[in-house]
């Protein structure tokens, strides 16, 4: 059963993305819309449009805007596709966690290769392309959130880390989105999300699009999960993923680990829902996923007003691996894969 | 070897409290003086002077003010005393969880009570021993601060969480005793300080009074402490406490149990430091230690700004309870109490 959300955070319009500006959410509701491949660049840098599979169909949107850049520049159809994979490698540099960015990109890039024909030709057909990857991604979140309701207890209260929700996919959103789905089938299910300092993801957007859709979330900090969860008052926790390696260790916004352990020690099942296109089955484990080191503003500053003294020393790790053995299920559009994951991982891509 | 710390965060000066604001530090360094009974029940309610061994001695002062005022009222001994006790259970329903508030309130009231004497006698030795109690605390924390120092590791990279320093004392700390003595043995340690949200008491006062000290410190957001752990950047977790039970459960700013769960996953040691007076030896374990409730205000707002969408739901206990089983030593002013706890708690209490 699909529940269905107001909410479209990226679409292609009139050769445009346009998106909503996540960087003022909750303050500000405003669409911006983006028109070249260094507008792109810097709307994924920068967060204007952030979420492992957003920033999946920005950099597929991206790739369909490079195309339309080179579109007049009369060159020859290798010349275009090489032209084309170095702004596909630009895109791809805006993030390094994320493997979505990477995956999508290179999918625009691959159907470019295909086969050679005119440019004009080309560049309507990655157009196209982009259009129909906007809609899969909602059509595979609903798939997830239908999966993942299935092991939502009744009337469970269900905590999540940062925002993976309709604003970090195109529409439904991946730990939103099941519980989306679980709260279309049973209306007593209630939500914790997290702040999720330092950029507050879950204060600022989670809270945002749950009271949008009339769902019963509650805010705490970061470091009051235990708390809640030592009195029983957590029975799941479902976040997003940024990249997940082929034996199930997942990089997340940081704090996802520290959510997990406590999960962990009160018994909490503790689940992960991604679409396929996040799982990286090139590496072996989480240690070889590159985490983004972000700017110390962000820890420093809230709102633009400094929050510390100076002299401090900063580091701002953007994401943290869990460990599979952490991690309850991994909930995909082909079903909720299971622990060993090395194995339904490996089924999963029929391997 | 004990360091000087230049911080007095509360003494007592020509008939009054006078205390640092800690409301608005790291921003503005501003004292004030105050001079009634009531004025002391909002400085502690709204947090001016917090930290459970500050505001035992704010409690302290508390009862000399409260005696000041009722010294020209022409009251017989037993009446005085009777308006005493009211005005100390005032004073001790400002906060609940810190025990020290209450401790020092009843040792005041336990001194009025002890013998018969002209009131104006009474009035001048309640600010003798109000005085006498701020001084111990001075010296309380230097001798938990030497016991500390032992266990620290040389070169070790130290992390708190919320502030347990100068300013949660008279002036040089329980958790930051400990560290500033081991740095005046090693200056190569180093302190990793959480954020502690929601009223970020480690991002605005212990970032504060370590860099004023020259401490290097670097600050994480509360989220981050297990990412840190998993690379072996931190090798102890040194916090203060708000009351411990008999058994060794121990309540501290919400957010330290997550902390300690985490220490314990990666086998980091996790100590607490505080006076005995923080110890509360009536009850058995953390189940009977009331958590405070606070406003909502502390999680929806950072610096008079909203930080979330409106309609959330807000809970917010300002403490949790670490249980026993999670921490490897109490440093107190009579050493290093080891498990098990019911045992050494009981014999550092002579019993």
């Amino acid at each position: 059963m699909a529940f269905e959300s107001k909410i479209k955070t990226i679409e292609w319009v009139n050769n445009a993305s346009k998106m909503i500006d996540q960087t003022i959410l909750p303050y500000e509701f405003k669409t911006v819309e983006v028109t070249t491949t260094e507008g792109m660049y810097f709307a994924i840098k920068d967060m204007i449009v952030r979420g492992a599979p957003a920033i999946g169909i920005a950099g597929a949107h991206g790739v369909a805007l490079s195309a339309l850049e080179l579109k007049d520049k009369n060159l020859s159809y290798s010349e275009f596709i090489s032209e084309l994979e170095k702004k596909g490698e630009y895109l791809k540099s805006s993030r390094p966690t994320a493997v979505n960015l990477q995956w999508a990109v290179d999918k625009q890039l691959e159907l470019a290769k295909k086969e050679e024909m005119p440019v004009g030709k080309l560049v309507d057909l990655l157009i196209q392309n982009a259009v129909k990857m906007e809609n899969e991604d909602i059509e595979i979140n609903k798939k997830m959130g239908d999966y993942g309701a299935e092991v939502v207890p009744k009337g469970a209260t269900i905590l999540t880390h940062c925002n993976a929700g309709a604003l970090a996919t195109v529409g439904y959103g991946t730990a939103l989105g099941v519980i989306r789905s679980a709260y279309a089938k049973d209306n007593t299910i209630k939500v914790f999300a997290d702040e999720t300092r330092p950029r507050q993801q879950g204060a600022r957007l989670t809270t945002w699009e749950l009271t949008q859709d009339g769902i019963p979330t509650t805010l705490i900090t970061d470091g009051m999960c235990s708390y809640f969860m030592s009195k029983g008052m957590i029975n799941m926790v479902v976040v997003g993923a940024d990249r997940i390696a082929a034996n199930g260790d997942t990089a997340n916004k940081i704090g996802t680990y520290t959510v997990a352990i406590s999960a962990k020690y009160h018994n909490v099942p503790f689940y992960i829902a991604a679409p396929l296109s996040t799982i990286d089955i090139s590496i072996k484990s989480g240690k070889e996923i590159p985490i983004e080191e972000r700017s110390h503003e962000e820890v420093t500053h809230i709102n633009g007003k400094r929050v510390c003294a100076e002299g401090v020393n900063i580091i701002n790790p953007g994401f943290d691996v869990t460990p599979h053995e952490l991690i309850s299920g991994i909930i995909t559009e082909k079903g909720i894969l299971r622990p060993d994951f090395t194995e339904s991982i490996r089924k999963a891509f029929g391997k």
